[in-house]
């Protein structure tokens, strides 16, 4: 019988709203690429009886019943954290502390200096004959249990019970050693296996709607199938295989890839993993150019993207937030007329700044922002949501580009908005001059 | 009886893990402000025999059966929508147009120049004694229907269903009429309604464990309630007590968080929708301080917090990303010796770039930040994890703080424990120093 599983979210703080359940989304999703079906998700509150009532449910559903149940949250050290403990008594098991999680969760407050609580040694707490997963983040281990026919009278099958904490990095990190619990549990079990296999296309600079009209007639089809959604300042295109292995999922995805690239390559930056930022910084690598970054309203953010690619150390060397006027002159030279005639907020100073920080750094390519983040600062003719982006480029030409984002945007969102919009510039810049950077030019540059 | 609330979300795309669902979160807050309990959640795809089985254990379980059930999804023009028509073969109902949700639907096509597809119509189907609630932005109407005891041999008692569509910006413009016919039930049905307030207490530089133990006995009071939970690098308090009015929880709340406060008050940064940013920020604003700050390994990180606040121009002027040892030289005025004795993480460098900022930008108090984000880049002595945080103060004095933080964090957390250390502690040194500053110190200080 193939592996059915129900997702259990354990934890008050759900049904009150105060946490919204990604966990179930994301788990869904990977237990999706080892073709385990999904029927229900359920959330029930820290109470050891309606807990029970679940796992009884979910073990007895007329349609559809559970053989694997994956528990989220629960797992803390505090006493209405109950999971493993309900667990325990339902299918009256004996719990023992296992010594490699005592010792881990020991180690855990060692390495802060902070005094371990005797609560803490709860957590290590599972099952006679269930394996621990371990939890690199956190103190609270997970479990892998697997019962037998019989464990308790509603176990009729081979049944599996994992869990994970509530905090999704947490449980993120601790997925790949249960996935392969269960792909080893597949296999003894000779399960056939149809996997669903995902690539997700990222664009920036076209809208889903549109993106969806250009790609209308792939839409259509069934293996892979196409489905355009609207991501966080971007579009992305999801293209889902169903196959037996990677190979054959990568054979039926790649025309259909490339297809999608030939329509609308231009506004294409990456798939699956890949960020705008790490791109930008992919080609900055190629070029052998460096970058620095003078920001404004956007405060850091498009510095901080950059920097959250490992190895940015290679072509990042300075990066300057001039929020004032004085120090957009003081630091990076912009003409106090400028200012004073334009604004901050305008493609004069925006020029001015880029090439500001193109010479104070020595990089080869100056980026400037300046715009309105809001929620307060507009004006008829410079609103809420208005960004001026500058490009100082190697041979010492500078242009702007003039964006226009929907003021309705909180402030954070619209910073991010902002940073998109001048990454894109960036990697649209250096996609048209691919050319690599002679080391001649590298020594000319670096001494300026 | 008290209205007890199960929250269905229908869609297969749920169980696939392509969309969150976020409206169980969002519509429980709302429950709960209503003093409605909401005891489960459950997403179930779109298949009729499936949905039927969950509303038949709604409305039977041994405990906490639900009296008032909340479907989410469904409702759309396709062929797998099937909420409505599934409710109503459920409950034995006929269907029959709605003539406002028809006209509505085809006003909508209208408006927007596009033809109406004819399974459009099927959305205006509601059973014969339900009230459509209507949705301004989209297609698809809800329901809002009152059944009867008898109306199903599960029906033992006055059971309420309303229906929602997935799309959450939808759902939120609907529920005010859905709040109404709720409180309407209540009063007509003389519910004793009791409410629930929440306070969120936020604390860092303490774990969730030992916060726990600090505040235990408080932990096991029952109105208010208290329970900590572990946040994104930090951890927050709940407090939710059961009243009549605001008023009445407000009272109830004080004399505890004022309790909670003085055990853990070092830790405390900030209450509800408060940040750390936001809190410094205060804090700088009521002392007339300015603060800059010089970032390595956070790469704008803290820049970007601090700016994310509105009027963060009052205080802050210039930050710099200082990311290679030559910038640090050049711009901050590190000695080339202190790198070359000390390297670029250590506290003899944080400090020198803390005094660099300062200096350069002219304002009060400047921070800094250098460490080592990973995921390369570790040394057994100097390892991933490693930061040195540098403070120099109004006075010209300077110090420094190490902290380790556990190096199996992706970078982009790192970077963000990180930055949570470095405002914890400007905002500590602030809390020591809360004098305000006088015209003459400001004066004296920006001429530096």
């Amino acid at each position: 019988m193939p592996l059915t599983a129900e997702i259990i979210a354990v934890g008050t703080e759900l049904l009150l709203g105060d946490v919204i359940n990604s966990n179930a989304a994301w788990l869904s999703r990977e237990l999706a690429a080892l073709g385990i079906h999904v029927y229900h998700h359920v959330t029930v509150g820290d109470n050891p009886a309606r807990i029970q009532a679940v796992i009884d449910h979910a073990l007895t559903r007329k349609t559809q019943p559970a053989n694997l149940l994956l528990f989220t949250g629960g797992l803390g050290p505090t006493d209405d954290d109950l999971t493993v403990a309900t667990l325990a008594d339902y299918f009256n098991a004996t719990l023992v502390a296992d010594p490699d999680s005592e010792a881990s969760i020991r180690q855990f407050f060692v390495a802060r200096g902070q005094p371990m609580s005797a609560s803490n040694i709860k957590q290590a707490l599972k099952p006679t004959d269930a394996v621990t997963v371990a939890n690199p983040l956190g103190t609270a281990p997970g479990i892998f249990w697997e019962l037998t026919p019989g464990a308790h009278p509603h176990v009729t099958q081979p049944t599996l019970i994992a869990t994970f904490p509530g905090v999704p990095k947490e449980l993120t990190v601790m997925w790949p050693a249960v996935r392969d619990h269960l792909l080893a549990f597949q296999e003894k079990h000779r399960m056939p296996v149809q996997r669903l296999f995902t690539r997700f296309l990222h664009f920036f600079g076209i809208g889903e709607s549109k993106l969806g009209e250009l790609l209308s007639d792939l839409m259509e089809q069934d293996n892979p199938t196409v489905a355009p959604y609207v991501g966080n300042a971007q579009v992305r295109i999801r293209v889902v295989a169903r196959a037996a292995t990677q190979a054959e999922a990568d054979a039926l995805i790649a025309p259909v890839e490339a297809e999608i690239l030939r329509r609308c390559g231009q506004y294409y930056f990456g798939r699956d993993e890949d960020t705008l930022e790490g791109t930008v910084g992919e080609q900055l690598r190629r070029s052998n150019l460096t970058l620095a970054v003078a920001e404004s309203c956007t405060g850091g953010l498009v510095s901080s993207r950059l920097t959250d690619v490992p190895g940015s150390s290679d072509y990042i060397r300075l990066n300057a937030v001039t929020y004032s006027n004085d120090q957009k002159t003081a630091l990076l030279g912009v003409p106090e007329a400028t200012l004073a005639a334009f604004g901050a907020v305008s493609a004069e100073t925006a020029e001015a700044m880029a090439m500001g920080i193109r010479r104070l750094s020595g990089c080869d390519i100056g980026l400037s922002l300046t715009g309105i983040a809001g929620p307060d600062g507009g004006a008829p003719d410079k609103p809420v949501g208005l960004l001026y982006i500058g490009l100082a480029t190697p041979d010492g030409q500078v242009t702007h580009e003039k964006v226009l984002v929907n003021s309705r945007n909180k402030r954070t969102d619209m910073k991010f908005w902002f940073s998109q919009y001048a990454l894109h510039t960036v990697r649209q810049w250096l996609q048209d001059h691919p050319e690599k950077k002679s080391d001649a030019l590298t020594s000319e540059t670096l001494s300026l």
